[in-house]
């Protein structure tokens, strides 16, 4: 039989969570393992709300597992490290993103791709190696393996910049793995949500010009503006697409609903490459003649591994790169889930766990 | 009033070709430019069919202008050149695949990637640059711009090695561009037709290990001794593609019917390469979850530019890398087409042409 989550491990931990797939929060009680000799545990100050938690749940996925503690943009401050950790000392700032363990053994956990380990163990909802599972950062306290473990840079403000953990990487590591990172190239960025609006900043401070491809003009003010966006283009201006056509060496595709992507494929130059990070639930239907005849890609890429994680986090704070956030109080998740279901933020919400988490 | 294709040029030619929708073949006069002073005029003495001629021949693409006279895997020996032209002398022997012309001044072109520019004037059926349409191989002379004249390694058969020009580099561009080049990578190739087996001839010459994936084993015996495959996969089995599952490091993908694509990204390790280079009619379903999860690409490619063409027909004759064909005179071309359409070809069907066409 299995464990209650309330006593399986030695450590008390609380949080907010969901019990069914209503996907209703509420405050809930669990536990955490006592932190092992690689292990650090740090409370937890402020959790980004991703997408991803809203579909975990109501396990719209299917990969939920109840009782379901989200949050995978996590940071806080060490309380204990175990006797082998090298890489922090209590007290330190730390983060934690979407993964906590993976098999460290394969071939892409040797280039320092734990992001595509098959083993890899993600921070909620997830079996870790030792047959528990994971509970994300909606919580008053963490526990992982250091080597998970991301150093917050010194003077880089912590409730900002915890979206980046999630949101960050995801639009970071594919414009450097794809080499939509060089000055002079132009690149699209599609969605100006909590992914898209990061992907503007990185792209921005990586050289390129930047085009924010959106279904409606209403961002376009904010993307030049604020963002620092060259050019913004409406999806459904059919003539200001077709002017654009053939003028982007990359795109970025941060939707994840079905939408047509003929109109991106048409704006790529020869050569150029779409890449997606939102995940449609149904197949895109996918044109195979504009592909050969321009000799053109369409690519997926998920979160990043450790090491690039640190170096996305340590360039965002050279750079002064943050999301725009609005804080929360950890109690006003479910209208922060209703809202975020209609895209009714900006751009990400952050919950100030420190201050409104609350033992039941 | 457009000019006859009998009399808008002073050079007699004739050859086969087809003067309406029906596709039917038939024996036909028109005309040549005289050779300009970068032309090279040439006697044509083989040409291979492509599945594209039945294509055209029948406007299935929307692109055909008739009377039209096919042909793009075309070689023989010169028998005029203009007063500025370097690249070959009477009395050698040539090729010309499927291009005549480009704007050799886009960025394409000035990358020896004529096969992507906007302006590039295919072999047949096309508009060249002085206003009037190409006509390609069914016949007896051929005129081109000695910059898209391919020059036949010595000692390399002309008969044989026609198919080459198209069939050849179509394949050998793809998988030297995305790396599938390397000894050591595992290469899956689909379909094994009139692309797909020298596909397997010039992967195996790169010194990968050759997976061959068809929907049935009737080819298994052929792949494996005649074209020296290492593995061979039925897609219909879905035992044997599940176990296959995660194994190779690209796949070039030569079917131009509809069919599904998920199991061939299934067989992709994480970073794999799916590349298209047949061109179904209608989109083809994309899932885009495993596209995410393994950072895996879909690309499409066309034939190669004119550079690449000599080196591949070079490292063809280095290597004695020969399609399999069937060769036929040119009175045979209808039967050939209704052959052709059914897959009934091994591999290749090369018009003798020297030997069978015949002035009206």
């Amino acid at each position: 039989m299995a464990k209650s989550p309330e006593t399986e491990h030695p450590i008390v931990a609380y949080g907010w969570g969901a019990k069914d797939t209503s996907g209703v929060f509420s405050p809930l009680k669990f536990s955490r393992r006592a932190t092992g000799e690689n292990d650090v545990q740090f409370k937890v100050l402020y959790c980004g709300v991703c997408h991803s938690d809203l579909h975990m749940a109501k396990n719209e996925w299917g990969l939920s597992h109840y009782p379901i503690v989200p949050g995978h943009e996590i940071v806080g401050e060490v309380t204990e490290v175990g006797a082998k950790v090298k890489k922090v000392n209590v007290g330190d700032k730390v983060g934690v993103g979407c993964l906590v363990g993976s098999c460290r053994d394969c071939g892409q956990c040797k280039s320092d791709l734990e992001n595509y380990c098959p083993k890899q163990v993600q921070t909620y909802s997830w079996v870790y190696t030792d047959g528990t599972i994971t509970y994300g950062g909606y919580s008053n306290l963490m526990v992982a393996d250091e080597h998970f473990i991301i150093r917050w840079p010194d003077n880089f403000p912590l409730d900002i910049g915890a979206p980046l953990l999630c949101a960050g990487v995801t639009t970071y590591s594919p414009l450097r793995h794809f080499g939509l990172d060089k000055p002079g190239l132009s690149v699209g960025i599609v969605g100006l949500g909590g992914l898209g609006h990061v992907a503007v900043k990185f792209a921005k401070a990586f050289g390129t010009k930047v085009t924010v491809i959106s279904t409606s003009l209403s961002k376009k003010k904010e993307a030049i503006e604020n963002f620092g966006a060259d050019e913004f283009l409406v999806s459904r201006d059919q003539e200001q697409m077709q002017a654009a056509a053939g003028t982007l060496d990359g795109i970025l595709d941060t939707v994840s609903a079905v939408h047509p992507i003929m109109p991106l494929i048409n704006l790529l130059k020869p050569n150029g490459k779409l890449i997606l990070v939102g995940a449609p639930e149904k197949p895109l239907e996918l044109p195979v003649f504009p592909l050969i005849t321009g000799r053109k890609s369409i690519s997926g890429s998920a979160i990043g591994g450790i090491k690039e994680t640190q170096e996305m986090i340590d360039f965002a704070a050279k750079h002064n790169i943050l999301p725009d956030v609005e804080m929360i109080p950890i109690d006003y998740l479910n209208t922060a889930m209703d809202r975020l279901a209609k895209s009714d933020v900006k751009y990400r919400f952050v919950i100030d766990v420190e201050k409104s988490l609350k033992p039941e």
